[in-house]
């Protein structure tokens, strides 16, 4: 059993062949320097491979937007501007609307030029309608007087039709209204906790504050204008037609360090395509207010509404150091270095002057006939492994 | 210092045995083969490990519905039946309204068979629903008239009560609504845009086509009923009991190709559940639209709607050559060819014929009676390292 | 071309040096096994690494707040509390509403104290507050008469203005209000389809149960009450100034195992910021109502609600047997094994008595000079390679 236990207690390393040479012992240093060198700079300092990493960022996104504009002679507020209401990551600020009030259900004439129609046996052209292009009923097929000179189809639904065409600038006030973003982010992983009104900044100047790029980078009020045009847009532009706005804040938090977790903010247009395309450009929808007369008759006020939409978008990953990490990479980068073995012994065996000398140290060949003679030869050898030891023994002597 | 030099500019390589046999010879190379194989085929051609990858996709998706329904006897459009209002990526078509209409703040019987009571003393009976099951206000615990035959626990809250076990038919035109999603992506590590009109899509083709699997795989206008069908659901049923359906727009782009990078759309219905589970199965909702009389009072419509909510849903990645993991990989890929030695050397060692022989060659064993005298030894060797070196070059000659 | 085949057809490993030592051979036995420790017990059981992880899960939430409260002598109902209607994962309740009825745009005197204003001379005190804290309407410049004895600065906009600095006490009965969530995910690498009713329970508990953390593990219902403590929260105190409490949903399933895919629930409050900090403490938004009188004119409730808002995160992975990457690391296992040579290599050659033995063993050198004649030495073996064989097969005698 002793002996058993002395075959397993047994230690197996390569056998190297160590040259000396300053050709190849350059090359070689100067790769194992390279290799050292990207494991350190790169992966250690720049990667932060010692580092645990937590990417499950939870965030909370409030909004809040602040101003008055003017359009149509009202004064509006946030409670007319802003939707949806509740101040989440997403919202749109209407910048333009088309109102046609007071609609009822019941049957009218359309309202727009290319619905023109001659006489009620046209029937056929008003019906073709009914699937491309905005409409704002269902056709009945009917041709119907629109004032004393034209004739439109007819349509039953909520009447009067909308007449969207008209022309409306946008209510220019919104590019100095401002957004108050706050947003807590935390890292369950290592269950931290923060925010974007940094406790370095005060109370004070977070009411008077507004966020830019050089001086007030951790300010969490912004100008709708500023915004825009960071994120390299026209305002008038983009008021007049709708688009949507990324606000981008990045959390790249070393938490080795005690205060490197601050926020980052970008700006971008995110629905860019709308610039490159004629079709659909732009941002608007559609919404009603509902509601009754007297006896019970219901009406609404059908609102266009062209609008910016801002999507706050939060990501970020927090790192710290970590045992497990580092000692894997540790192994990682100490059993890489000899792969520049590979590349120099490619470089030896092949360009080098006396790279024959080094292959007959390097290889040692194992001949074919003894193979194929194999297991008479142990007719000659009963104990192969005893005969092998006293070879290597005597060698030693 | 020159000696020292000398002995750091040294290159150390593994002494290898070269084994001519062709059995052994074709396992290696065979061996070798899959490997690299599975390191050409895989690794580079199918998981691309030549490219930098980007994950972080920025997207906006806007979306529109179209079309007009019938119920009621009214004419619903977007306006009507599409909530939320403002054309983002999650909303809902309501395919089945139950409206109660002119509820005002005051005190009503139930509507519903369950609250049925016989007298006023039955007031405990009343009281015990307050914690179960629907309800349209606080149960007062009063047993109260419904009509002459019938008498209902009374509640404190809006009157009338709702209804909501009569049966209506769900508005069967949404399955021919059309939803319009325009759809703008970014991979802001390589600054590239696209959108989901693709550039060798007209504007004309756009306004008219309707998405299908075969032949119209980048049309963006996509009609209700194949949605529904495209996610194997019955559109009858869904429209009845409501449910939630996603639609997936996957962008796998490859950045190295000049026009590899194209929206591919798939369809699912996301609440699965809904359709194995008989607790609440579908998708309702109760919204309220509120009113004033005259003389100031609040009234309201309680609507209980069942509606197909579509949750556009986007993702995706872009690859792009980069020097950094192409060299890594391939690094990898040639010390890997090596790991083939693993499985040769255990057949070499175990299965073959001159198992013995290789071993010999292979294996130089250290005693350990050389080991246990190692000090005294030293006595005799004063410069081991010279007579290290002495013993070398005798084997050489 | 034999010979060529058969050069090709050889396989060379590395030649070892076997040190019998127990010293060393325990060592090596050790760090041997720490290292398939690892790979067993951490890589492959903690970590899973023979499963294929499929990470992007798909996921749709239903939610379905019950409860009655009163506020103000009115019964508020889910239709009055409940935004955004629609049952998404993210929906508010609001517990403290502050009305401002009838306004109508016009002319009329702020409503707070820090508006007083003396004369009407003192126009440019009144200008200054357009820019700085909140205000009810665009600042004319005047002063007029709030009541009989004070002044305030006049407004344009939606009159009369809000006074928001009122107390009142939130509706407490929201304690008592029940969430219920529906939530189904889907994995679409096995196309792995569960929901959150499992199917272990019966459609009876599930009408009856309340989650909690001890039995009820698995119930989808939750009371608010609960919810806001299990964040460690104080409800009164969130009641009265709003705030983001997260549901978050885990599903970390192994799909080797039948039915090892279960839900696990865990709250949050993700405005964790907000407790901290004193400026915009709390959760708060405003919106309006919107009605019309007889003649057409335009009025509206404005009001400022204070809600806790419920964010449902729903994340998690599903792992499922895979050959490729078993295969990888299980062959990344064998080879780390070797690894551990590294660090025995590094005790034996410095810190072992008999080192200097070892080193001899280890390695073989190659001199200097016999490379700079490299060239030379050919002339006297044109053969070399022949010659290297008979240096070898004489060894071998």
């Amino acid at each position: 059993m002793c002996t058993c236990i002395t075959d397993f207690l047994t230690y197996e390393t390569t056998k190297s062949v160590v040259v000396k040479s300053w050709t190849i012992g350059i090359i070689n240093r100067v790769v194992q320097l390279l290799i050292i060198t990207y494991f350190v700079g790169w992966v250690f300092l720049n990667e932060k491979a010692y580092q645990v990493r937590d990417t499950a960022i939870e965030s909370s996104v409030m909004t809040k937007v602040k101003g008055f504009g003017i359009y149509n002679n009202r004064v509006m507020d946030v409670a007319d501007y802003v939707t949806p209401t509740q101040g989440a990551s997403v919202f749109c600020i209407i910048t333009k609307i088309i109102t046609t009030d007071n609609q009822v259900q019941g049957h009218c004439p359309e309202s727009e030029k290319r619905f023109t129609c001659t006489q009620d046996s046209n029937s056929e052209f008003c019906v073709y309608f009914l699937t491309s292009g905005h409409c704002s009923g269902i056709l009945t097929g009917r041709c119907v007087s629109f004032n004393t000179t034209m004739k439109m189809c007819e349509i039953k639904g909520w009447c009067p039709a909308e007449i969207d065409t008209i022309k409306t600038t946008p209510m220019m006030e919104v590019e100095n209204f401002t957004i108050f973003i706050k947003n807590s982010i935390r890292f369950p992983m290592f269950n931290y906790t923060k925010g974007n009104f940094l406790p370095t900044i005060s109370s004070d100047y977070i009411k008077k504050c507004n966020f830019d790029m050089v001086n007030n980078t951790y300010c969490p009020i912004f100008k709708v204008g500023d915004v825009v045009r960071y994120a390299q847009q026209n305002f008038t532009k983009l008021a007049d037609k709708g688009g949507i706005i990324g606000i981008k804040i990045g959390w790249l938090c070393d938490l080795d360090k005690s205060d490197d977790c601050n926020p980052s903010y970008s700006f971008t247009r995110l629905d860019a395509m709308s610039q490159k395309n004629a079709v659909s450009p732009g941002y608007n929808f559609r919404f009603a207010k509902y509601y009754k007369m007297e006896n019970g008759t219901d009406y609404r006020t059908l609102v266009k509404a062209y609008a910016i939409r801002f999507d706050v978008l939060v990501n970020g990953n927090a790192g710290k150091f970590n045992m497990i990490p580092t000692l894997i990479n540790m192994v990682a980068a100490f059993t890489s270095v000899g792969v520049g073995t590979v590349l120099c012994d490619i470089i030896l065996l092949n360009f080098l002057k006396g790279a024959e000398q080094y292959k007959a140290k390097k290889f040692e060949e194992v001949k074919r006939t003894t193979f194929l003679l194999g297991p008479n030869l142990a007719l000659y050898n009963p104990n192969p492994a005893r005969s092998r030891k006293e070879k290597m023994t005597v060698k030693k002597t």
